[in-house]
This record gives structure tokens, sequence and C-alpha cells, in this order.
């Protein structure tokens, strides 16, 4: 017997799905933890959502066969290929998934867009907003339709937060404050991977995570005009990983090496509207795993998010009786209230983080059998990077900076 | 680019895993709300746990066809019964997945033992200990390998509480504090559903969530001896629900029924070793969605969980520096610490509710490959049901029962 | 430059006020942890609010000469008495305030009545119900004004959630689920102190925390009308307190004695208006050092309450926006809204602990002066104390009993 | 009966106090918000701290001699000056406690130093460093006590924050983050009180917000070496306010004025040792009230407080077992453990935002006896005023700005 009792639309909805939907062939580039978790995507979303392409899970990409072939017999890919132009060449393949570190992002990208592949590509878009606006120029010009995973957009008490805004209950937007902060680089014997290499990353939280906070800030509040920031690197330098553990292995080989990515970036905003930001992104707070909160205060109310419990926003309404006003924590787990809850299970429920990359891929591709790009897309890829940009620039310069 | 940097050990264990498992045939029976739960696990469990038996998806059974199929096209079970009976006929299923109303529970399960099926049923395993004895017996006459969905116990938060207080960190425990509260049925027009009328479901809130708190504390601390007990139904009729709705309706039909089963249970426990325990269940307290929260006082320390953030454990310990004693919010998520993580995501990156199914159907698949019962197994079922008709028969007769 | 900007109203309610409003001769019997407690409030009380009687603190009374001179000096007391008999003699006494040990409650205020004295009396307010009966006929027949010190009444966020229950905003209360949680016996080695003993004493947990637990019942939602209980007492017996610490030591001296009150008490109540409670005190709860908490469910809401967050109160509320109900954190600090707050501190400025105490004999000097009997009173202790003795009836008959 | 049964050290500490420690007459300058604090903490800092010389209350100052006299007839002031020079003449005082608006600190402070009165000066100390400067260079050349109202050095949680650090066990800092966010003038018809005006109180949040959470960085971390901000003023006019309110009052009159000072402050800082500082304050965050948080993270561990939980300290340590960490809420309320605790209240038992003032006039009070400055002190005060002076600067310019 189970713990309760409410169902049935979702079947009647799923029946008026349109039957006639074409399935959309998907290749993933890149296996490691966020091709596993867009594995992971794809294999769930046409479980749980009726009026959605199903996903045909043609190929997956990886430099190591054996961890791709491992991949792909985990989670049912129908191949393997080692190159990602042999992918782009293939003629079963419509919408191809960029899941790679992001200094591929871009060569990527302009290849499947003059190849007429649809692209979902990892954030941040590209690892300067150069390199972006290539991408999105590209995707125009092939009229692909293009995204970019921003998954957070996709987690039911954020969409709450953006719908709550746009109602006018927040009245005038005068605060956006975010933090994304983690700890798993306290250490200063952790390796210097990849990610800690400017060559191969780009940037260190500015771009891992900063790109999420702001990304969030754009979509809930509006543009970032102007910031200024800091930038700093608190472990100069650090041991080489081991050899034989590839790029993302933890335990260290033999020498040091310098770290050229920041460990944290702090940076002010002033955003569309008169609002004002704050950022901060770091990989030093020890306690902190996956700390990606935000506030936001407005002329009528606020409301205050943490990823650490995805399931909740917490919101202050000036219009509650004077004598009974607080911060209360609803539960984003109402059917027929909050999105995508209908197709999942009865309030308080709770879902996990995957599926902010199940929702976004099904967002993907509802907009492929449309044929128009998804929210977010390259444009908000493009953007963000340019505000990553000037970020960067001020953080040299010692002076505030435009965003484009 | 992804937000974390640690993962590998998982690929390794997975190289490592027994190559020469053997698939299981599984039959699930029930298409509901577990139904869907079980049939997303089965489809799940997998793609994440590589030491875990293929469940090969043969058969749902549902009395609708048309809901059963639908059920069956959207997770991908291979075929479709409508009799229960037909599906222990068949001689391509090993298991079957009991998760039909209660009042099933007994007689699918003893022809299920007798069919030679392994079988793991949903909770509570009878509606009556007389039927859970019958039920184990029948099992263990037939020699099978039987579960109960007590799904709790695989939350990996609980999985840590269990590993502490079994490693003396709690020291000797004094008390076991539960309560199970949820808001669904405090409109009085909310329909008189099945599970409001006795005869199809044996108890209301008793069987429903007093099950799962009786099962933690009999996982956690140990065995309820002896209870008092209070009953109560506090909308005493309701609206017949809509006929064209089924069983699953929420809304009304014409005329009144009788609600009788309890809407609330409250009771006292005295446990083995001298600990004491309060319980309470109900579907009356408004803004409590699926409150599942326990307490445990130890002379070393104490743990509060609460199923609303079902990734975390609070955790006070009379060890720490007596300047800096509090209770701390654990994040059971990290790989190589807390049970199953490896499996799935980085520190902080929650996981949902769904997979304390997903982990229950792993232990079980595993516990079938072994041909030992898993835990919990008929034995806890047969306890727990035990434990339920004495709360009912001290609500009935006044004084103090014993469980058995 | 300070903090904030709101003020004003109070110095214009303070001019209002009753200037011809006499003074009470207040004494104190008792001078340990609640002597401190009430010294502190009758210092503080006229300072705060312009609209109470100034206490006129003429004497303290205690065994120990020493001690009590301390206390005196300290808090301004006019003079010393070692005899409550030589208090009760005195012509410049109005009002006696009995703090001491609940053994010496029932004889000194049946005196105090005789001799004409109002009496603000510690709770419980006997050790049993036919104490507190002779008590309540002694204060009646003498026609004093009467009082007890069930002080988290007089909890700013508590009068909130009375009013609003009062106003409906709960509607009908289903559940009314309390605890009262401390740690401070957890070492066996503790000492065997009076407040073990049930000779001096009465009553472990039960007269201590139960019957605050109890009063917010009755205050909040009504008479508690029939229970069944669970008392235990984890270690049986302790050593000795050293000789030289007095009542009140926490270390020990030789020897072993037994332990005759309850740790922990657990009992079920049947409420007025078919309501159920669920009450738990013990001192055994690692961590919980005052943890009194409350939760209150009825058809239109919620609310729940911890006295370690005593400013807060949390409130759900059916009547919120379907998408956006959840429990909301009041803090009960806002002036011209909250009880008291006007002549505290501007909102989110904390009140703490000791003006519970403080609130509590404002309310009694005030009712002095008015010449009736404040709330809570005699009346309100003698129930208490009858719903304690049904506590330990059920708990020596294993049955339910009733509370008068 | 009471709650609780520990006590006792307290009275042999207070035998032990020094007797013939002389008492110290004080004046007190301001009779609004803070003169309230201050009066109430001069009336109850002898009561609660027997090693404390006793302050005698000799007279209290404000222009309006109505206002002042109330006050004086409630704390118990012995006499009312209705002119601070005339305060300055008085042989009897040999304390200066300035709370008044902060544009007539310097003249006040300046003058009683050359009339050889100690001096606790309510913050900021100047209105810019420069007045600062000229206070600090008065207290020194006139060898007086000097003091400042930096009152949350003085909360218990944050003394027990401020000694883990210095005993290492938080390791290297890397990050400190504060805000400090209330929501009082967020209605444009609140009206330009004397706060909102920049020729009487300097700056707004930043002067009255800013300052307190730049002290609590320097106090508990750092030096804040450089700076780069941003002020925002979302309202730029206001309604006067109704001139019978005088300046304090909070209804409008007839005609609007100018907002002349920041509405909200934003900064980041480059501070000593190498860490980083984020500080943000705001009057428009709607369902903060008094939400003074922080965040420091370390090599070893975090700390996180925020003052609507005075009470409370959160602490991540990285000591702990690896699958048990987690924040851990410290009641910092333990005797014997947590600073001034021995004076109050059993554990659990909070004490409210009021004693911050006590525990700072109390250092106060010893600082002057023994004829040394407490900490903090106008040392202090300038350097803090350097750093807001900075941060105007900063806003100013649009570049990073050095301290001094």
């Amino acid at each position: 017997m189970a713990d309760w009792n409410t169902e049935g639309t979702e079947n009647n909805t799923r029946k008026n799905a349109e039957k006639t939907m074409k399935d959309i062939n998907v290749a993933l580039i890149g296996y490691k933890f966020m091709g596993k978790a867009h594995s992971y995507a794809y294999s769930t979303v046409g479980k749980i959502f009726s009026d959605c392409p199903t996903p045909r899970m043609k190929v997956i990409c990886g430099r190591d066969r054996a961890g791709a072939e491992a991949m792909a017999s985990r989670f049912g890919w129908e191949s393997v290929e080692t190159s990602w132009e042999r992918v782009l060449e293939r003629k079963d393949v419509d919408a191809v998934d960029i899941s790679t570190p992001g200094h591929l992002h871009k060569t990527i990208a302009v290849a499947a867009a003059k190849a007429g592949k649809h692209v979902l590509c990892e954030k941040p878009l590209g690892n300067t907003g150069d390199e972006a606006k290539e991408m999105l120029e590209a995707a125009i010009r092939a009229k692909i339709v293009h995204g970019v995973v921003f998954n957070y957009r996709r987690v039911p008490a954020i969409m709450l937060a953006k719908r709550m805004i746009e109602d006018g209950r927040l009245g005038k937007i005068y605060h956006f404050r975010a933090r994304y902060l983690q700890d798993w680089i306290v250490d200063p014997q952790f390796p210097r991977v990849w990610r800690l290499d400017k060559s191969q990353a780009g940037s260190g939280t500015l771009g891992d995570l900063g790109a999420h906070i702001v990304d969030l800030c754009r979509y809930l509040v509006g543009e970032v005009n102007e910031v200024t920031a800091l930038l700093e690197t608190f472990i100069k330098e650090r041991p080489l990983p081991a050899a034989d553990q590839g790029a993302w292995g933890s335990t260290t080989g033999g020498g040091m090496a310098p770290v050229t990515v920041d460990d944290c970036a702090l940076f002010l905003g002033k955003l569309d509207g008169g609002a004002v930001g704050s950022f901060e992104v770091t990989r030093f707070a020890l306690g902190r795993k996956n700390h990606n909160t935000l506030e936001i205060n407005g002329s009528k109310g606020s409301l205050v998010f943490d990823l650490e419990r995805l399931n909740e926003l917490q919101y202050y309404s000036q219009d509650d009786a004077p004598d009974a006003r607080g911060f209360r924590t609803i539960f984003a787990t109402e059917g027929g209230q909050h999105a995508y809850v209908d197709n999942w299970w009865p309030p308080g429920h709770m879902i996990g983080w995957e599926h902010t990359q199940t929702h976004t891929i099904y967002e993907f591709l509802k907009a492929v059998a449309k044929g128009e790009p998804p929210e977010p897309n390259f444009h908000d890829g493009y953007r963000n990077n340019m505000i990553l940009d000037a970020v960067e620039k001020s953080a040299a310069s010692g002076k505030w900076e435009r965003t484009g």
C-alpha cells in the first residue's frame, strides 16, 4: 500500500500528447560527470514527460574508448565514437549535446552547426565572449536549434520564483544577491587538475560557478550592465595529478605546477532597472558543498533559494497580515502548482539534482520538435560570457567595466 | 563544462563487478503511484549500480488494461497482464513485486511463493498480523527470497544513522521519537476514497504511515514490546468519489459514506533495552506534506531526520569540544562516506525521494542473486504488523497491549 | 548613531499612564535560580512598562542568610528574612512571590492567603492536585489576587499564537503536539540532587517540564480530559551530592541514593473539542537545552513554536496562494503588532528568556492593582496539577485516566 | 519549582570581586533609542556582573527637557541637563556616554576629553575619518579612557567565534562575507527623516550598518586595506516628516525633500593576510529586520552568525569524522564555556539584543577602573571611519581605493 492518494491527471495529459511526434536522434560528446548526468537524463526524460519527443540515444563520444563504452552499455547508447568529427558526419544524428571541457565547445559547436545538427551545449558557452559570439553566429546562420545548459533555470523552485516576479508579486526589484560556494580544493595537496589550468579551463570558479549565478540573475532580474570585481588565487601552485589518472584524477604525481585560474571571484553589478547585484563564487568555503544561493529583494517581497535544498523557495510577502509576516518555506512539489511536478511525485516527495538536467533536456527536445531555440540559448550564453569577460577585465584594470 | 571534479572510483568498481551475474525477470503487480515509482526504479537501478543483476522488466499487471499498457509503454515493460494469477503462471518470471492495495497482499504473496517466485511486497506486509504470518510461513516453506518495501531504510542519511548507532556513537539509546505527518484530507469535502474504507484499506494512517515509523524504530533502535494508543477519526463521513474516477479519484460523486479508518494514530511504546518511544501519524497536519521525522537520544549523542530534507541528518555529539557542541547538519552525499552515493553525484548534489525505491530494489535484486532474503524482509513485515495490531487493540481496550 | 528609526509612541503612552497608581510592596521567598530571575524581573518591569504599578522590593527571604543577602544587595531588596513566617507577619508586604521548591508551595501560600497577602506562585502550583485545591480554596476564601508562574504564556510569540487561534485563523483545532526536552542529567555521575528525590520534588520531569506544556495546551487549545502515560527512570540511583554544596550542588559526595522521580514522561491526551494531544518531557535528550516546542494543526493552518528561538513563531496558512504556501517564520518583534514589544526594541532586536518573567510579573502587578486574578491563576494551577496527577495514575494503572 | 539545576559558582565569584572598587559617575547624552538602550544597560550591569564598578547614573542630557526627564525617572538618572556643555562642566561626572546623532560626536567627544572625562561613544565614531582622527588625538592627549560602541563584539557567540579563530580552529582565513540587511524605508512614503539627510547623518546605511560589519571583520579577521564599492539611493526624494514629530517621527508633513544618503552600500575588500571580504548593507531588503549576518571560511573550518538568532553560532569543522561533517548550531549559552553566560541563565535560556549593550558597558566600566582603553576604542573607530571613507571614495571614483 502506498503513501499517497493524488494522481490521475497525468495519464489524461499523456493520452492527449502528440502521438505523431518524431523521435530525435541524439549524440553526446563527453562521458565524465556531465556525460553521466546527461546520459541519465536522456534515458529518463521520455518516461517522465509524455509530451516530449523520444530521444534516441544513438552515439556517445569520448577519446577514451573504454570509458565511453562503459557509459554506453550502462545507459543504452547505441554506439560509441572516439572522434567528435566522426559524430558530426553521421546522418543518423539530429542533435549534438556538447558536454566536454570548455575549450572544445566553440570548435565542436561551430562545426556541428555547419553540419546542420541542433546543439545543446554545457556552460559556459565559450571560454570567452568572442568564442560565444562565433558560436551564436554559426547557429543563427545554420538555423539550428541551440540551447545552453544553465540547468538551474529548470529547478521548479526557480521557475516559481520567475513566475512570482513576472506576476509582480515582488514589485520593483532592488537587490539581487547570489553566491555559489564549494570546498573541494581547500586542501593545498589537491592536485593541479585541468580545471585549475587556464589554457584548458578558461577560468576557475568564474566560468564554472559564476556563469550559473550570472545566468540566474539575467533570468530572474535582468541584464548585468557594469561590474567591479576581485579575483583571487589562494594556492598558487599545486602537485601535478598522477599521470595515469587522466584529467579527472584526484591523486598526485611528481612535481608541482602553477594554478593559473581564480580560486574565487567576487563582483558587484549594476543591473537593468536600477537594481544592484552582488556575486561571489569560491571553491574555498569549507562545509559548502554545492551552496548556490540567491536572495532577491523587491518593493513588495523577497525570495531566497539554496541549491542544497533545491525543492524549497523562501518567500516574504509584504501583503501578509502585519502581525504574521515572515519568510515562508515553500516546497515546490505541488502538482498543478509547480513546474514539472505533475509528472513526478506527490507533494513533499522531493526530486533530486539530476532532474535539473532532465528538465533542461526536456525543454531542448521540445524546442527541437518545434524548431525554435529554447530558453536559455546561445544568446544567453553569449551575454553570459560577455559578463564574465568584464569581470576578468575589471579584476585586471581595478575599475568598473561595461559588459558589452 | 561541469561543476565538479571528483569521480573515477566508480568505474573501477564497475569493472570489478560480477560479470557473470544472471539477469532477473521481474513482474510488477500494480500500476498506480507505487507502480510508477517501482517502474522508474527498475528502469534506473541497472544504470546506476553496476554490481546489481539487471532486472528484465517482463510484465506489468493491472485490472485496467489501458492503464497498465500506458505504464508499460512508458517504462518499457515487455508485456501486460490483467490477471495476477496469469502472471504467476508465467515461466519467464523470477520475481514478483506486489504494489497493490493492502488487502490483496496476502493472497498474491502466498500464491507467488507457492509458484516459486521471489517476492518483494509493499508495506504494510499484511493488513493484519495473521495475514503477515501466513505470508512469512509461505515464503519460508517455499524457500523464496522475500523482501518488504520499507524504503526509508534505504535513505543514505538513515543508513548513516544506523551505522552511527551500531558504532556506539550514540551510546545507550534512551528515546525514539517519530512522527509522520501529512495533510491531504483536511478538507471535509475530500472524497471517501478506498483508503478511507477499512474493508479495503485495513487501516488509515496507521498502516500507511505508522508502518514506516515503526519500521524505522525497529531498524534503528529495536523492538517495540508494548504500546498504549489513541486512534481518532476527525471527519466521520465524506462524499463518495465520482464513479468514473475509480478508486483513486479526488472529485466527488453523489452521496456520503462513513470513514471507517483512523485519521490519526498516536502511541507510546516500551522498546528493547529500556528505551521509550513516541509515535504519531496523521493526515490532518496542514503544511506537513511528507513530514516523516524522527529523533533519537542516547547517552553520547542525538540524531534527527526529516524526510522532507532526506539528504540531511542532524547529529549532536557529546564528544565535541565543550564550547562548540551543537546539532550539525550532515549532507549524506559524500562519496566514499555515505551509502550508495559513489554511484550518484558529487557532494551537495541531492538525490530525490524516488531513489529510496531504487535502493530498495537494488538490495532486493542483489538478495535474489545471492538467494538470501534482504533486510527488511517478511520477518520484519510480520513483526511490524503485530505492532500495528497491538496499537489498534490498545486503542480499543484503553490499556497497554503487548505486541506478540 | 543608532541602528533604527522608529520610536515615539511609547513615551506618549507613558504620559497617559495612570499617575495615581499605588506602589506594591513585594516579598520574594527563594533566592536561587528563580529567585534571581524574579529579582531581575522586579527590578526591570517598572523601567520598561509605564502602565504598571511600581514594585517596591521590600524583602527577600532565604534560609541561608548569606545567600539571601547577596541577592538582596545585588538586586536592591530592602531587607532580608530567613523565615517565611516572619515575612508573612510584616505589615509592609502586599504581595508574596513564592519561588521555593515545590513541597513548600502549599504551606506558604495558604498561610500567605490567610495573612491577606496577594500571592504569585511558581509552578507547579502544588505537588499534587489536592495541595493545589487547598491553595485555590484558601485564596478564594481570603479574596486575594493569586497568580501562577506559567511564564511561557507571556512570550510575545505565544501570545500571537493565542490571538491567531482566537481569531479563527487556524480554524478547528485537531492536534496539539508538544515536547520539552533537556539534557542536564544524562551523565549517570550527575548527583542525586533534591530534584531527583520524590519526597522533596514531588515528581521529576513531569512537574518541572510537563507542567509547562500542559499549561500551553490549556491556554492555546483547551482542557485535557483524559490521558494515557508512560513514566521512566533511566538511572535508578546516583551519587549523593557533596554535603557542602547544599541542595543545588552539582558535585558528588560519598555514597549512592535512589532516584525516586521520573527521568521522562510521555503521555497522550483527549482534549476539549475533539482534538488530540501528545506530550513528552525528558532530561535525557542530549543537545536539547531548553527545547520547549509545540505544534498545533487546525483546519485552516498550523503553528510551531520552540523556546530555544523564543522570538519566532512558525505559521502555515491554507489561505495563502496555492503556489506559495509554506511555514513562515514570524519574528514577534514588531511594535504595534506583537504583545509587549512597543515597550522594548525595534523589529528584529530580540528579547531574552528572562522577559518571560518580566511580563508575568507585569501582568501580576497590574492584576493586584485591579484587584482581580491575572491569567493564569490558581484555577489554572489546580487544573494543571489534576492533569499531572492523572498522568502519574495512568502510568501506574496502565489505563486511561480522567483528569478530574 | 524551577526548570534548572545549575548555579552556584557565580556567587563565589561575586564574593571574590574587588570590594574596594570605586563607583563611576556616568553622564548620558542622548535619550532616544540608544539613550534608552544604554540607560537600561547602566541600570542592569551592576546587578548581573559583580566584578564591575557600580555606575552611578548622575545625569542624562537631551535638548528636549520633557523627554530627558521621562527617561530619567524611568531609569533612575539622578538629574537632567539640556546642554551637553553643562554636563562637561559638572565635577560629579567621571565618564560621558555619547549617544547622539553622528554629527555631534566629534564636538562633544573632543570637549569631553579636554574636560578630562572618559568617553564611550556610539558608532560610527566620527562622520568622517578626519573627525575620528581628531577625536582619537584628543583622547590620547587627555589620557582618558575611550571606547566605541561596536556592541556586536560583545555577543557571546561572536566572542566564541573570536576565540575559535585565535585558537587556530579555523586555520588560515580565506573569506569574510557579511551583510546587514534591514527593511524599514522600503515604502517610498516613509518620511525623509534626519537619517536620510547627509548634512546631519553623514551617510546612510554605510555608517549605520556598514560600520558594524566592518568592525566585525576587523575584530575577527583583520584589517581591510583596499575596497571597491557601489552606493545606491533607490528613492531619490521623500515626504518631509511632520514638524511636530521631531527628528524621529515616522509620519509625514507637507512637501518633499531629497534623500542625500545611500540606501544601500556594497563593497569588496582585500584583507590582511590575503583574505578577501564582501560586504553589503541595505534598508531595502523586505523581511530582513536586523539581519546582520557573516560567514568566515578558513582552511580548517567555517563559521556563520546571524544577529536575528544572536545566541547561535554555526561551525563547520574539517576535523570532524569524515562521514559526519556538517555545520553545527552552537547555542552560546553554556556557563563556564561562553563569555558572560555564567552571570546570566542556564543553558538554552536565551539572552536578548539589549545585552550586547550591557556587555559593552560592562567592558567600558572595567576599563575605566583599570585606566586603560577597552576594546574596541577610538583607534578602532578611527580605522573604521577610514574604511567607510574609502568606500565612499571608491563609489565616486569607480576605482579601488586604499583605506589609509
